[in-house]
């Protein structure tokens, strides 16, 4: 400890750090320091670029606030979410995939019965939206809690409209179901479309430096709850979107792409007569029946995170 | 990018920068998230300490303002701060070397003639320091611009105390003086003391649950500037200070250490007689006749950070 130099400063650390009494925390620690010196040594970072790095953490800090999550952000276009979500939602085969949850869930979503409009009033061509969850074998799922959120035909969400004094904070493209005694839903919204994803601080600003796109492929979010299964968060990509293979935040499976049909004005599945173009979406979700602590803390993190 | 899962979203990133038209940047960028990726693979971190991480992170940018930079002290105290210094210094046998800037250093201090009480009304017991500064091959510099601050009798820098009414921002125990023709320099001040980083604050925590204490050992700052010769950035640390062995931001190298020699009131070395005990501390510096982009990139740095 008095002779630190370049070769002996990770052991000083990690040495310093013996006394922890914190197991789990200790393992984490010794790991990211031995990481983020390898890396500085790696690359031979000047201490011009060290305070860049400094300035840019600030600047991600201080555009942080209740509504704008800069650093999820940063992780996501990282590949990081992705990472930490895949490994801890590994499933059996034949279960469906989990992906990056996303800034823009909202906790006590309305509810709504089978069928409604969960649009509430927000832009975009009229989509009916139907399928079964079922378990592993194939049993299906009655009463589920299904949350859906999703952005309108200007790829916004409800959360990112200022509210105003005729419309404070009105939950719209956003709501929540229950499958029938056969494990069906079905409910009508509008067409998602792709959206950028907040680009004016900076990590639009490092996107930009790094040759790189901040588009997402347009996407239905689900949350599934079922009673004796893990909980699934995931999306339902739109197959052919232009962004399919370029998601600004690496959350596309190809198990979630799934075809939105589009149908001149006529007959709707709900039976309803519609007098313009719609789409249709029908996808089945299969739930993996292994309740894992994994989904315990999951609640917790959504819990904070909205 | 259809099928990113656990193992092939690093790839996935990687191959999103392809388009970087700045290489260092790029270069910079694919070393990080590798080592990131292999971070989170290694402890297998959870989503509930993902959202731990991310939680820290905003504190740490919350707290941050233009008088506190928490992401520096971060740096500081896992190592990267002395990491980056050292392999961005290194010098001939012979130089003094450089320790970590710290971020109490303020631009355009003021100038002291030699001989003078540079404390300015700090409070501690007396020291008078002098020494020589010389260039590898041992001969004398005339005319080197010495930058002195240190902390006071209660661990305190000037800029840490609040200004009142009666002392807006007095710039105490710190100065910039010139060495004269032999290349000596001399001036009092008073005794520095040992003093904890700042640690009411996400880093402080940090260190509670790491089991480390926040404690500097007691030094003085010391920032060399001579013609035809590389920038020193460096401290003076007290002899047996009982934190030497355990400075929270990793920054004593063996050769910095010096005694500073307690003294009974009486005659003291700049001619005058002191009424009460004094301290002396003699240190000669040896720079680096390579000047080289190093220290030019460090004189932004020292701009921006102060």
């Amino acid at each position: 400890m008095r002779n630190i130099n370049e070769d002996t400063i990770t052991q000083a650390v990690l040495a310093a750090m013996a006394g922890c009494k914190q197991p789990r925390l200790r393992t984490i620690m010794v790991s990211l320091v031995q990481h983020l010196h390898s890396f500085a040594r790696e690359v031979e970072l000047t201490e011009d670029e060290w305070f860049k790095a400094i300035q840019f953490l600030t600047a991600v800090g201080h555009i942080t606030d209740d509504v704008r999550q800069e650093f999820i952000l940063l992780s996501d276009v990282l590949g990081l979410s992705t990472l930490v979500t895949a490994q801890n939602n590994a499933k059996p085969a034949g279960c469906t995939e989990a992906t990056v949850f996303g800034p823009f869930f909202v906790e006590n979503a309305p509810e709504y019965a089978l069928g409604a409009d969960i649009a509430n009033g927000a832009g975009g061509e009229p989509c009916h939206v139907s399928g079964q969850v079922r378990s592993l074998d194939g049993r299906p799922l009655a009463g589920v809690r299904m949350d859906v959120w999703q952005s309108d035909e200007d790829g916004h969400y409800d959360v990112q409209r200022p509210p105003t004094e005729t419309q404070p904070h009105t939950h719209r493209a956003r709501g929540r179901l229950r499958t029938d005694a056969q494990g069906r839903y079905h409910f009508r919204s509008i067409l998602a479309q792709p959206y950028p994803i907040p680009h004016d601080g900076p990590v639009g600003k490092m996107l930009e430096a790094l040759g790189r796109h901040p588009w997402r492929p347009a996407h239905l979010h689900f949350m599934l709850e079922a009673a004796g299964h893990e909980r699934l968060i995931t999306h339902v990509f739109r197959d052919q979107d232009r962004y399919l293979d370029s998601d600004a935040v690496f959350g596309v499976r190809s198990t979630l792409i799934a075809p939105w049909v589009r149908h001149e004005a006529g007959p709707a599945p709900d039976g309803s007569v519609q007098e313009r173009p719609f789409w249709t979406l029908h996808y089945d979700f299969v739930l993996n029946p292994q309740a894992t602590t994994v989904a315990a803390s999951g609640t917790d993190t959504a819990g904070a995170r909205a």
